[in-house]
């Protein structure tokens, strides 16, 4: 049962979580007081494994269908309890957030009722849904960054972290729109058609080069950090860009959303040189 | 055909290697002189390049079975152009590689030779294969230490990198081995079964474990490391030796091997705290 509870928080996911927000105190200020980074990156593991738990929850006449092998849908968990091991969760995330102070506090409550209404309803919205997702990475930064006191050091990578996972967002949409139509979903390409979907995200694209110049122009970044994202992140932009209007398949989508998602640490590295 | 040309690199490798030898010199200690760190992740990012290539070059017949959308497969790039290029930026490689010293030249050029060899036979023989790129990856902690001189606090580092991909190897061998099987490759789940081989990564596993807890244990990492590994790394290597035996599904096992590549991240994290 253990182990089943394991599954249903997605440890890759909780992970990941973690190691953001990790990420981001050390890229706002470096990590100390290490107790406070290490606390805040425990809160956004808790948060993420709660929002992970209750879309489980809500998903679960359509997981009985594709994917049966999850512990709520195979009934290994009962509802009941994943409801409790939810509040568990969130209650626990609260708690610890308290001890950050406030404004760590608010932001915490913030996002995880955010994606309690993720699951609930925005997802199947159409664009709400990559909007949370988006916003609520862009936050572990704000979160990461104000957990070892430097806020103002985070807005830029929030800023970019956002706009950069909207971009990953749609990208990801166009490639999962099958599956997504057979579940009844209705996302971005499925309601306005592949081509819009794919301008969106090129026009979201050109803002995040845009977003990402102004640091080095303001001469508040360095010139390394200048020549990493011209190396190293705007050629992958445009290759990205490019080669999904011509090859929609799922299988090279999925390549080209594996390349941003490396992309994205490029962009991370250049920012720790600023 | 430069899109061609980028394609056959495969890119997303090709950043990881960069990466990897970033997060090294970082790991080892810090990244001073800069300019050193970012030529040898260079240095790294073009010999994988040209491993990248020269793999396709001798794998060109499978391809053309499996992979026809390959760019040497697919014609779009001839076999010859692919083996100049393959020259080109080995010989780039080496040449970066001379201006980082003499034992950083003899590293890339052995690592590089090994690389070429891997494609032309090694990964066609059993274990042989897996122990290069693990040790590859291992000397990628070397090379970016020895980068900005530090050449000692790489060792541990290379050491666990070795064993922990080691044992992501096997893995990932159990789970392709039906496609391996019809390509007529010959990997260790092919030649001793699959029990033997989540043995022998389950025993890989317990040295990761013992490797891990010296620096600790001689007082050369801190408590923070230690709680680190403790929580974050060594539960999801027992969740994944025990998993693996009970469900050798290849969906399953790509999720563990998941697990693993986001569970070395915390290794890394770990190691930065010590």
């Amino acid at each position: 049962m253990f182990i089943a509870l394991f599954k249903l928080s997605r440890p890759v996911n909780v992970l990941i979580a973690f190691l953001t927000v990790v990420i981001a105190a050390e890229l706002a200020g470096g990590l100390t007081p290490l107790t406070n980074a290490l606390l805040a990156a425990i809160v956004a593991a808790l948060i993420t494994t709660g929002a992970n738990v209750i879309n489980d929850y809500y998903d679960i006449a359509i997981d009985r269908v594709n994917k049966p092998y999850r512990p709520l849908a195979a009934g290994v968990i009962s509802q009941n309890m994943a409801l409790n091991y939810f509040i568990l969760v969130y209650f626990m995330a609260w708690a610890i957030a308290w001890t950050l102070g406030l404004p760590l506090f608010l932001i915490a409550v913030t996002i995880s009722i955010l994606l309690f209404f993720y699951s609930y309803k925005l997802k199947r919205t159409v664009l709400a849904g990559n909007l949370t997702v988006s916003f609520a990475t862009a936050m572990a930064f704000i979160f990461g960054g104000g957990a070892v006191f430097h806020y103002k050091q985070a807005l830029f990578p929030a800023l970019f972290a956002f706009f950069f996972h909207l971009g990953r967002e749609i990208l990801k949409d166009v490639q999962d729109q099958e599956g997504d139509g057979q579940d009844g979903a209705i996302t971005l390409p499925l309601k306005y058609g592949i081509k819009k979907s794919l301008l969106l995200m090129t026009i979201v694209f050109i803002i995040v080069v845009i977003l990402t110049l102004i640091p080095y122009i303001l001469e508040v970044y360095s010139l390394w950090y200048f020549l990493t994202v011209c190396i190293g992140v705007y050629p992958v932009l445009v290759f990205v860009a490019f080669q999904s209007w011509k090859n929609n398949s799922p299988e090279y989508l999925g390549y080209l959303s594996n390349l941003l998602k490396v992309d994205m640490l490029i962009g991370l590295l250049a920012i720790y040189l600023r």
